[in-house]
């Protein structure tokens, strides 16, 4: 808008969508956004929030509210910007899916940090953004606010020839824990109590939240890495031996193949040196060689930098 | 230009100045440059070349040619954009702080990849192309085309604490190789054998070039070390035992205070796994904690790829 005035529509106010909310709160002032505001909020606990105040985190309504129409709210929103913040999905993409498909049909631009509807339905939904001019941005599904994929935009003309990564902090964290003796079993409780990993930890231990960014990277670089086209071995079956010896969840693509799968890097391999929750991705490029960007790949906060990253790349 | 046509001319065709004419001339249709030109070049030893063919590198001079007057060229030339390649000088900054002065004076843009200008006369030189409305760029003063400084464009609102790197590759190169048993003559004269280090390897083992990175980044952040005002310690007296145990020559920064010294990192800091000539920084960021940028810091392409995102980020 000439004017440099922008409206946010919020769907999902669970961690990441109060993070960007506290966030956006923090940062607008210094980053010059007065004339941006997050206008509404809808949520499957909270309800439809209208013109919420800076303080709404501590004023939060404590009673479940009776469902909202989210489609319809999305459509007939003033907002220009839809920020997509609910659960993932890998099947079918979930409800993440037909908002960012209703909110791009009705040329408002999308800021996600959902990996299921990107996943799930990239073409589809990036032809739709083209089509209607509106910007599709999901900084945050690949490794949180840490720069990853976006490190590109600061090599222009370099051509990526293959990448590795390790984009999954839960299992680097029971790897780890497995390489100083503790069994895969009391590992993933650990990561469960520390809140790393979910009650039902499939996505994670078995490799799909890793295979969902191995596809949308490969996606970035217009490769033909779909999903489900991804040879995925998650690390049940990664033995105390082979954890001590080094053995990560690595991510790999290049041009004619990609997959997911524990593999034993050597010592002098810098991502064999990644512990813990971090994240780190290796790009192999002509014009460089080996290059690297290493960081927390999950958070309340550092998912919330992705999207603020998003913002500020739309509206300038 | 609302044609979006430039001119370019290079100052210093050396390593850096022909890394930089066969990027761009590989790399100009991709990116959509046919109204780029690179239409002069000046060098000691090559003098003054006009519009210059594709195959210059197949057919330069062998015959050294008359002094050419560089500030009269770079006043009447008619280019909008000048890249400076000359050599370092921390002392003066060298004629390169002239070439650069001259061009932002006359109104042109600046790229170099040359840190004796910048280091020494930042305040100047900035102060002088916002008043004539030029850009300056400097990427690839560290690390090279690797993503340093560049890296926190990707990340609007974030403040930098501190920072921390391995941003000299010559003296990780020799420190590498004396904790696997060479002298520090012996790792010296192999890094000079490799072309890593210079005849006068004063400038890197001394740490010189370190701290010229290191006033560099604070000036980018907004803090006050300047080069002189640098706690500098280089390697010259870094013993076998200490290099065995894990030492680096650490770049430092945070609002108080700048140094660069020996310094002995624990095994589990990602920085203790650089090896070779490769250079890492560590920014650590208040939205995101620790986040790390890796990859080559010198090298003819690898630099010429730095001129090639500040030539990307002046004309798109």
């Amino acid at each position: 808008m000439s004017d440099n005035s922008h409206n946010i529509l919020i769907i999902g106010f669970g961690t990441v969508g109060q993070g960007f909310f506290e966030l956006f709160n923090s940062k607008k002032k210094e980053l010059g956004l007065q004339n941006v505001r997050i206008s509404e909020i809808v949520d499957m606990r909270y309800g439809h929030i209208k013109s919420p105040g800076e303080d709404l985190l501590k004023n939060l309504p404590s009673q479940k509210t009776p469902p909202v129409d989210v489609l319809k709210v999305i459509r007939e929103s003033f907002c220009d910007i839809v920020c997509e913040f609910t659960w993932v999905d890998f099947k079918t993409g979930g409800p993440g899916y037909d908002h960012i498909k209703t909110a791009l049909s009705s040329g408002k631009h999308v800021i996600t940090t959902n990996k299921g509807p990107i996943t799930t339905h990239y073409d589809e939904l990036n032809e739709l953004a083209i089509k209607n001019r509106a910007e599709l941005r999901f900084k945050g599904t690949v490794m949180a606010g840490t720069p990853s994929f976006n490190i590109l935009k600061l090599l222009p003309g370099a051509k990526v020839l293959r990448f590795r990564g390790i984009l999954n902090g839960t299992t680097n964290y029971i790897l780890n824990e497995m390489s100083i003796g503790k069994s895969f079993e009391a590992a993933l409780r650990d990561a469960q109590q520390k809140g790393y990993a979910e009650a039902d930890p499939t996505n994670d231990v078995d490799g799909f939240d890793s295979a969902a960014k191995c596809a949308i990277i490969s996606k970035i670089l217009g490769w033909p890495h779909d999903f489900n086209g991804i040879e995925i071995k998650g690390i049940r079956e990664v033995t105390a031996q082979e954890a001590r010896n080094g053995t990560k969840l690595l991510v790999y693509g290049d041009p004619e193949k990609a997959y997911v799968k524990p593999v034993k890097l050597p010592d002098d391999d810098l991502l064999s040196s990644i512990r813990g929750v971090t994240n780190a991705i290796e790009f192999e490029i002509d014009t460089l060689g080996k290059i690297y960007s290493v960081g927390p790949g999950a958070g309340r906060i550092e998912t919330a930098q992705a999207a603020m990253t998003d913002l500020l790349d739309i509206i300038s």
